[in-house]
């Protein structure tokens, strides 16, 4: 690469450029059997028998507080969700601790307690930890890097690249809100106390979703990128095309208007509790069913299906019958969102 | 806790005042079994039934670059050692990058380079990763984080608390050489080409000292806060004394100077590869024959014992025959030196 190459803010958007980067500096390296299935935890062959999720993630949202949770919630729940995402049951965490001079204690008591909440409430154990300080104004606050390992059930064989043409597409919960409630109170809008952040470990709803659709294909949480990232990323592993109806797509009105207002496309903001499952069609029904049965999935929906034609394409149906191609993000929309 | 008290550097020093802020902010919510042995990685009772290790680190060192290695090397190594601390065989890592908008993508190539050798090198596979990237003035280049998971070995009982009066002190390597590499290195000073960073990956010479010393009741390495803070860390976890023989530890003449010039304590700067393995007395003469015929281990030494006498101290006999009791270090001698 050109010497005079730089880290801009793209790279960190988990949309196009954050996989240039991962395909130009990091793959090159460490590529290996594991990385290369492009899933969010990786599995490892135990040689006890089993099978281990383990999945790291790291957190610099800003700001540190926000309505609905905490940069501590929001690290806890990112890598529970990301073990859940594979089928697996998180069972434990490792936080590394990146600190700055001057960070008030009460503040970051207040942190640690809420992923200690977060921790209790996935039925998750904290079981290893470092922190390091580093000189005021070379850092900002505190960045949390969450790792985690989480055991596997046997009978599921569940990856990103397991998606089959006809496959139905899923959806727990409305998009966007994470995004705009950390928006609304970096900007300072009047939209405060109708959007909160929908932070959420989704493995007890993952789990309801299994024992109904134990065939399941590929899950994916729609996190930094938002909905249109994590199908687009779905669609390349499984080599397949999508079409996705618009109207189908929950979006809450709060999440709307803000987006609209600071003109936001709500299919990249990111989301801390929304995830896609893909199902074959024989279990759809089940799936969406026990979906709706749980907390976290009252609005879920049917949102599209796998094709054949247009692989590794996304594809918006409108609600006037249009069709255009939903890209990934491109650029960083929103930095420090997670 | 005040409301007016805030993180300071000594906060991430590793040392006492690291210490408090853990009993302080963090044990009070993250308490539990596991985190309550004070190991360098936790020991995961897989419900397979095999014993995992699972530990994490993060890295802030600056500069990027040093005599002997990069953050990378010390990235790797450093979640290697953790692991290879507990006896376990070192399998998966999992890396969180925190970016600083403007590092030059040659310079982070580099460091993943880097990264990549060392992970080739203790023969473990890097299985996931994350990158986030903060505004130019938030960061100081990169931070890194890595998570690993290793196999413990079902004979071995290695743990903090388990060293007995009379129990053998050893050491594989001299001490201050990372340290003293990464200062000399930042204050431009003269030594540079004499000075090189100690980081190794320990576990080949550990699995050799566990075939010959399978009884091995500790063992931890002398990274941030140096060996006196490692050994003040043993005694009090197992609740026993130490004396140790301040003639017996190894100091290479180039960080001897390097500290008598900046005016540092030897025992309280970081090591990379350097770590202290507790072998019951029985055990001691082929312990240090195993450490000394590995190449990690050319300059081992026998540097003390374990005692019952004040309990969680540890006392160093001076060459002239007078003691002082050795404490573990208090506020940043080296800020950001790992």
């Amino acid at each position: 690469m050109r010497h005079d190459e730089r880290v801009t803010l793209a790279h960190g958007s988990g949309g196009r450029t954050t996989r240039e980067l991962i395909e130009r500096v990091f793959a090159p390296y460490f590529k290996n059997p594991v990385l290369a299935r492009m899933n969010d935890a990786a599995i490892l062959a135990a040689e006890t028998g089993g099978r281990l999720a383990f999945s790291i993630d790291g957190h610099v949202v800003s700001p540190l507080f926000f309505p609905g949770g905490t940069i501590g919630d929001v690290a806890v729940n990112g890598t529970v969700n990301d073990l859940a995402m594979m089928g697996a049951r998180p069972l434990w965490l490792a936080a590394s601790f990146i600190l700055e001079e001057g960070l008030l204690l009460s503040d970051l008591e207040r942190i640690v307690r809420s992923m200690a909440n977060a921790a209790r409430a996935a039925g998750v154990l904290l079981v290893a930890g470092d922190t390091k300080v580093v000189e005021r104004g070379k850092g900002d606050g505190v960045y949390i890097s969450v790792a985690g390992v989480g055991l596997i059930p046997p009978h599921l064989d569940i990856d990103a690249g397991n998606i089959r043409p006809g496959d139905v597409i899923l959806i727990n919960a409305p998009i966007a809100a994470h995004g705009m409630a950390i928006m609304v109170q970096r900007e300072g809008l009047a939209f405060e106390g109708e959007l909160e952040s929908d932070t959420a470990p989704l493995h007890g709803i993952v789990q309801q979703l299994l024992e109904a659709a134990p065939r399941t294909r590929a899950m994916r949480d729609a996190t930094r990128g938002g909905l249109a990232t994590a199908l687009n990323e779905l669609a390349l592993a499984s080599h397949v095309g999508m079409v996705v109806e618009e109207e189908a797509v929950p979006v809450n009105d709060a999440a709307r208007n803000a987006c609209a207002l600071l003109g936001l496309d709500p299919w990249h903001v990111a989301n801390e509790g929304v995830f896609v499952a893909v199902v074959p069609p024989d279990e759809a029904d089940t799936a969406l069913k026990a979906l709706r049965s749980h907390p976290l999935g009252r609005h879920a929906q049917r949102i599209g299906v796998a094709t054949a034609a247009h692989p590794t394409h996304v594809v918006l149906r409108t609600t006037l019958g249009a069709e255009r191609i939903l890209t990934p993000l491109s650029g960083d929309l929103l930095p420090r969102i997670c």
